[in-house]
């Protein structure tokens, strides 16, 4: 009988199957806190919802360029001049589905079959994952509160030295699962090196925009070997619209059409047609980023006290990751335990981290405030 | 410096520069007949639109299940069984973000790198240049009018004699860019020989609907080694929407929705939504089907009035394919010649058989009727 290819063979994420639980649970009629989903609790705002319904009338919604609407192609270019003072050309801009189609141009365009590519761990578990089916070797670097759980330039170079030559490192801050974030100081210095060592970097951004304590810094326009990857889904809520941009360097723009026209053809119009008005929507955004701080102050404040108290400093996105060895030593157990006895979900650090995973936990805090305070109160009532 | 990967090195699609050309010539103010695009010229009907409007208003657009929104695989899994009486189970339904996620998750799920893939020439050119992105060998088995264009059993078993073992090979019936169907026997026959071969049998029934004379034959639910593609953007005119499915064989179902987790996320929301009133919108769908039936009508007479008389018979999609060696050998000139000139736009068949196709055109009918005419009109008045 044919076979499957090796290369299929990736692992499911633990956090989709906690969630599918949660929502059989849910739909039961159980009342579960839902701290295990990496999305905003809330819809688009109504800025894009209205862009979108009014498409809906007016525009017969063909393909697009395979790059991208140019009007959300400016768009994007004008919003990396107004949010950091640098960033790509518009016709550097690469609309994409989702930063899942962003992960597979870049990886495709940039890594050979065999090559290894450098990431932390933990880290978001698809880049590992797309690495796998397109055949390239994703070289998992342990990262901890010595780094910030952050790559450094000590860290990749040692790397190499245990693994050979990595032909691109992937970068992510504010990171998932931990929330943490690179230093300008160290992301100058991690893009330096790469140029050095001929290596490609990558940039994942997709958390920009949801940060509390420093703003971060882009490396769109940082280098001929620059690639960064962006999101509609997290600080623009639309996750379920599928629709991401790249940054990417001048050289690199025709390689990556000719991959998007044969692997994508386009992203959703009606998608980049609303994506146009998220721009607007800044006020509405910033509500809801000032909400989420509310949320994170109530788990650094109310996780110690049940007795997670080895929290990663995270400065963004909607994440904390938490060292629970001291509650157990089964990641997948505890998360399981947890959403049936105390109704709350959360995602077990396998996902993140196939190493030291079974002794960390993800809690997210895109949810409602109320529902923050409450799974406080039912994790102290359960441990 | 970092370089691109050679697997990155794909062909561009003609089409596109074609239609960039077109696009441009029609900002100036020129009249263009658009015989170039592979998509219809009507929106999505009203079913699909007021579907998706009332969903703008009445849904939070969240990431779906990997796999599809199950009310939605269980519709699909239905017009199976109404349309050909046989199909898969709504569990092994998989709704991808167009056909071209269904391409990436099937070649991914199926080959291995250095595989070889056997595939008609003139064929869809992103099947082989995204299993080159893949690191999967194309071997390009050509066709003609002695086998109505479309793989045959000998063809498939004299390739393997020449190039060695395949792991899979991949029909298209109604197919681009010839339109020309296969029958049921030597689908059968192509279906009977991989399974003993231990091939992979992938059929792209995007065209499915669109047919004059016969009806399609589905290759679902035909064995443990087929995988059907399929899509909303052709017959259900939604290609903005990227939205498609496949139907796999229950083995398969769990590898790939690891592979979509990872790859996708998931499909747009939004598009899923509408897409369930898709199947409610037949009657309008099949009047646009006749009216494609008249615009071939118009073509197939017209176009050997002006010297274009070898055309392949087809039978479905919306795509005449012909000869024009009597008229020229150089198909990318005589294209671009006949934009500037006739201002009609048609495609060079380099993009479709990077051997012959130097010698062939394609012209698509998927416009409005008095766009043919015209076409013709000028096309007589230039040659």
């Amino acid at each position: 009988m044919s076979q499957l290819s090796q290369r299929s063979d990736v692992a499911a994420f633990l956090a989709m199957d906690i969630m599918r639980d949660a929502n059989a649970l849910s739909a039961a009629g159980e009342d579960i806190m839902r701290l295990e989903v990496g999305q905003p609790a809330l819809a688009a705002p109504d800025e894009i919802r209205k862009a979108a319904a009014h498409a809906l009338e007016a525009d017969r919604l063909a393909y697009t360029d395979a790059l991208g609407m140019p009007a959300l192609k400016a768009r994007i270019a004008r919003h990396y001049q107004e949010t950091y003072g640098h960033g790509p050309d518009a016709a550097d801009v690469i609309v994409t589905p989702g930063s899942s189609g962003g992960f597979i141009l870049s990886f495709t365009a940039c890594f050979e079959t065999g090559d290894k590519v450098g990431l932390a761990e933990p880290g978001y578990p698809a880049y590992r994952n797309i690495l796998k089916a397109l055949g390239v070797e994703a070289v998992g670097i342990p990262v901890g509160p010595e780094t910030g759980w952050q790559l450094t330039v000590d860290l990749v170079q040692e790397a190499e030295k245990k693994h050979g030559p990595l032909a691109g490192i992937m970068v992510a801050s504010p990171a998932n699962p931990t929330g943490t974030m690179q230093s300008p100081e160290t992301l100058g210095a991690l893009i330096a090196d790469c140029e050095a060592h001929e290596r490609w970097f990558i940039s994942d951004e997709i958390y920009h925009g949801i940060t509390f304590n420093q703003r971060a810094v882009s490396a769109a326009g940082k280098g001929d070997h620059v690639i960064v990857v962006n999101s509609f889904s997290k600080y623009y809520c639309m996750t379920g619209w599928r629709l991401g941009w790249l940054a990417v360097p001048p050289r690199v723009t025709r390689t990556i059409e000719r991959l998007a026209q044969n692997l994508f053809i386009s992203a959703p119009s009606l998608s980049q047609i609303a994506a146009m008005a998220a721009f607007d929507a800044q006020p509405e955004l910033d509500r809801r980023v000032a909400g989420y701080a509310r949320n994170r102050n109530i788990l650094l404040e109310g996780l110690p006290e049940v007795g997670i108290t080895h929290i990663a400093p995270a400065d963004g996105a909607f994440y904390l990751y938490a060292d629970v060895s001291n509650l157990t030593d089964d990641a997948i157990g505890f998360c399981k335990r947890m959403l049936h006895e105390a109704k709350v979900a959360a995602t077990p650090g396998l996902d993140f981290d196939p190493v030291r995973g079974h002794k960390f936990v993800r809690f997210s805090y895109a949810g409602a405030e109320a529902d923050m305070a409450e799974a406080v109160r039912r994790l102290k009532a359960w441990l």
